[in-house]
């Protein structure tokens, strides 16, 4: 039987959580939806036990390493990859595919991105058996969360015929949809939010990439061809020459048999603080602490705080205010998903140093 | 002819300015109209320009004797009176009127409070020569602050039959009025703010305080009295056992010929963030900044941050932000007064270190 491997994809550098995200520590390195655990720490708690702690590998960017090491200190260095560029999914996967089909060559992979929350485990973990006896069937397989609103903030997969018991046919996969639209897709119940997990055998996969991007594969297999010690330096030169593109864009929409699993698991992007909030335990009042904050008189306010500092709230209502040891973020809650201005303005005004 | 003196009252502990004040570091130590001298160092500086650097008292607790050398290094220290207990204005008017009076025996006396704020100088200048006039004539005399608003922070003084050229016999001292007695106070055009500065001749002061606080007159007598290395002991042993009374209470309103000359100096007493936001000096949207701010669609919000720190404000309106190492506060501006509650709610938590 093949072994189950997983691919965390860390890669991110998300602007929406700055100042508690930085340049140097994107939101997967956060304590967003949970108090004692990292996005990229919970995501590495499921697939090791979905998978077995030993077959999770984790694709982050060079400059995320020490982050990474540090919130994952029993990773094997190994199982560490380090991208020298952003290119995307496509590359990440390919690369991190070969890197599997090493140790076993049908091994069956799930792919998971490390930056979103799961509430419910046991229905996770549910969908994603589904998904591998699936995908070792020989197929791609997507997961797809059935939808609770009209987010205009995610790409959508639209669902086609049955192929067995939860498993369909992908119709489509769409792009970030306008609100009538995804008011349309909601309404229609044959749409499923686009998770960005993949699950496939690696055979599978790598033949896919090299069908439809060739330089990836050629990349790919260059990679298991050369001596280990000298692939370090042929990732840092070619790596970044591969084209940027999605999994999605790049090899699941050009496919003609591609699965898509729906699941129900209390998944969230978290795409800003306002998700956060959402997410966060709160008191009686609406009010979420991350740190130490008193509220007095205050309603729905997201609060976090560095270790020793205190943040006293009095008579404020649907404000996030997000401190770190340099920078103060002050906004109401519907102004999250604005923070990129605050980015921009620094980047105008000379001040990257607190970016 | 006598000399001049100034006894600046530094002594306060007001709450309404956490976290920037602390128990340690009240308001007359923050810089909250002005971004370079803090408002006792203003007020010292005001108090030296009149009377002579040499000839400036300065009165407060013990416990903020560092902050205070701090802040006035060139401050003799014979000129620093530490009281080892607060008891209100009149035993500290008493004790350093007695000091002044043994460098010179008729010395005229400015009483300055160190945490109010004084726009116009020169109009200042204008009136405190008046009542130091005034007061040479061996009267007492108050400066009364022509009121802009029915404001109901802050006492008054109701001036009768005029004396001399712009100063007047008082006719009442009143307490914090309600809105609706504010208002018909400024309507009378009558009434003046009570702005908490006194001048007057020592002997006449300790004749008065003779006469209606005999306990203090016999402590600043015993004071004199005692040999100078043996009144470190007196001070400790004897002060805290002053009756707590203000001059304006056990005084003023006691005798009959008091005077108030009135003045328009652009006076606060920065009662509160809200009116430290209303001194500052603004940006076109109406946002004042202490420290490194970004204001992103931010309206009328006021700032206060620590050095090296940025506050990025993104569509805020109307509130107030005090950072500091340990502590961080976010309110409506609206809500300026009620600071307290976060004390009190701290003190209720045990969480004393913050205070």
């Amino acid at each position: 039987m093949a072994q189950r491997f997983a691919i965390v994809m860390a890669g991110g550098s998300g602007t929406r959580f700055w100042p508690a995200s930085r340049a140097k520590r994107p939101k997967q390195f956060l304590q967003l939806a949970d108090s004692d655990e990292s996005l990229l720490q919970a995501t590495v708690r499921r697939a090791g036990a979905l998978v077995g702690k030993a077959n999770v590998l984790v694709v982050t960017n060079e400059r995320h390493e020490a982050a990474t090491r540090e919130q994952l200190p029993k990773l094997a260095l190994s199982n560490l990859l380090l991208e020298p560029d952003a290119r995307n999914t496509a590359p990440c996967i390919g690369w991190a595919t070969a890197v599997v089909q090493e140790r076993d060559r049908n091994a069956l992979i799930a792919v998971l991105p490390a930056d979103s929350h799961i509430a419910d485990e046991m229905a996770f973990g549910v969908t994603v058996e589904r998904a591998m006896i699936a995908a070792d069937s020989g197929i791609l397989v997507t997961v797809g969360v059935t939808p609770t609103r009209p987010e205009t903030g995610y790409g959508y997969v639209e669902t086609g015929a049955a192929i067995s018991d939860g498993v369909y046919r992908v119709g489509a996969f769409v792009e970030k949809p306008d609100l009538a639209r995804a008011e349309s897709y909601v309404a229609s119940g044959k749409y499923l939010w686009n998770s960005g997990m993949f699950f496939f055998r690696a055979d599978v996969m790598l033949a896919a990439i090299g069908r439809n991007l060739p330089a990836i594969r050629a990349f790919a297999n260059a990679l298991v061809t050369t001596a280990p010690k000298a692939r370090a330096a042929l990732i840092k030169e070619k790596f970044p020459e591969l084209p940027s593109i999605s999994i999605d864009y790049g090899v699941m929409e050009k496919e003609r048999e591609i699965a898509v699993v729906p699941g129900n698991f209390g998944w969230d992007d978290v795409g800003s603080f306002s998700a956060a909030w959402q997410l966060a335990e709160k008191d009686a009042d609406g009010n979420a602490a991350r740190g130490e904050a008193l509220f007095e008189g205050a309603r729905d306010c997201y609060v976090s705080a560095p270790e020793g500092k205190l943040v006293a709230m009095l008579g404020t209502t649907d404000l996030v205010v997000v401190d770190t040891a340099d920078a103060l973020l002050v906004m109401p809650r519907s102004r999250a998903q604005d923070v990129r201005k605050i980015i921009d303005a620094l980047n105008a005004t000379g001040r990257t140093r607190h970016l």
